[in-house]
């Protein structure tokens, strides 16, 4: 990904420093793309009546994630009340999805994958946290 | 919208009672749509540079409620803490915007629209809320 | 939705009549919203087994449609070549999703109710393309 | 990304290479990210004025990519016509971008980054488009 390439061309400073800002927004993405492959892989699994809640979390997760990277992406007026608040909610879609997911991590390689993504975004996201509030 | 329509034809009962289930999604959905169109508009006007705090307000409370309102309509193995948190950092998003296009509301129509839609979706989100903690 | 309010109070004006464009961007907003729900009122349905192929174009559909409704709903430098292609790839994400909803319209009400909001989601796609190439 | 592991860890097999399809896919993602960066990097720049053909083309640009890679992302029950219609319109928001940030590269870097990122995507699609066709 070309994040901190577009950050450090930005006409903005963004109120952290860049390459933690970086880190984030990429494990936002990432955890983004493999929620929506694992709802989808999940879909496709033949017991799929026993990933119904995998699903839906990835589902919400997925959306969650993407919502808070693009807030995250733009210096412009950054506002650290809000993009704190997103990243808040976020930490919790994705602790809440990588337990349902760990559920499954034996059975399933792409629940296996989920769960190390949405734990890395959860990490990246209170590291974040603890830096505006400094 | 046929939200009631969907929400009373779905197999699992959410966790709240649908008529205030239903506002809240719609408020969210139209506030999304608002947003969407008054950053668009604010980039048509002659003096975009006085406006690019509204744009990028606008922009984050589209991504926001949008995100907010598909995890919302989502009712199978509801998950009222991440959908709390969702909603509480939703309500920060358009405080924040109802305020900025507040600025703007006497000069451009499409920012005073805007800034009702956040607010009636900032109240709307705050009502689910106590109801979820009654 | 305050679709045409917020089209009027633009500061310019889109290439096609107002009321056509805001019966299409409304439509695919309805769509983009019937088509969520729809998707995770059949992941609850006991059958779900039955039902991943209505799951999978639910999904696709819902994110083309809101796709199709955001750009639709910029007027600032509107670029037709742009939205004429992808109102055409909306026609087809709808009329697949519609068929695969048909199939099921007698077993899930929530199932015909998305099969209606397609098609009439692909009307309004279709006749908007027909406007611009008048 | 972890595209890859995602694809080769799915129950079903897309009725395309992984390898090719891989790369789309992340070609999608990084073309949404970048656009989501450049519009708000051009909302930055003191003469945004004449950045507002841009940044709109960026926010069409980002939705449409990011609607196609969800799409494409899926294989449980891939649907040729319906991937293949929505690459096509894919190819011309790229296209349309890349040509506009072509005009700003000299002057803005994250203008020269975005116009790559999207003639890197328009190719991708073009190349997975003539796989469906063989």
């Amino acid at each position: 990904m070309k994040t901190k390439e577009m950050l450090s061309t930005h006409p903005q400073r963004p109120p952290v420093e860049i390459s933690g800002l970086t880190q984030c927004i990429e494990a936002l993405w990432d955890c983004a793309v493999v929620c929506t492959s694992c709802a989808d892989a999940c879909l496709g699994e033949r017991k799929v009546q026993e990933l119904t809640r995998c699903i839906r979390l990835n589902l919400d997760c997925a959306d969650i994630c993407q919502a808070t990277a693009r807030v995250l992406g733009r210096q412009t007026q950054f506002n650290v009340q809000l993009v704190r608040s997103q990243l808040e909610s976020c930490v919790i879609a994705c602790r809440v999805c990588a337990e349902e997911c760990g559920n499954h991590a034996e059975m399933h390689a792409h629940c296996r994958i989920c769960r190390n993504a949405c734990q890395n975004c959860e990490r990246m996201c209170q590291e974040l946290i603890s830096r505006f509030a400094a």
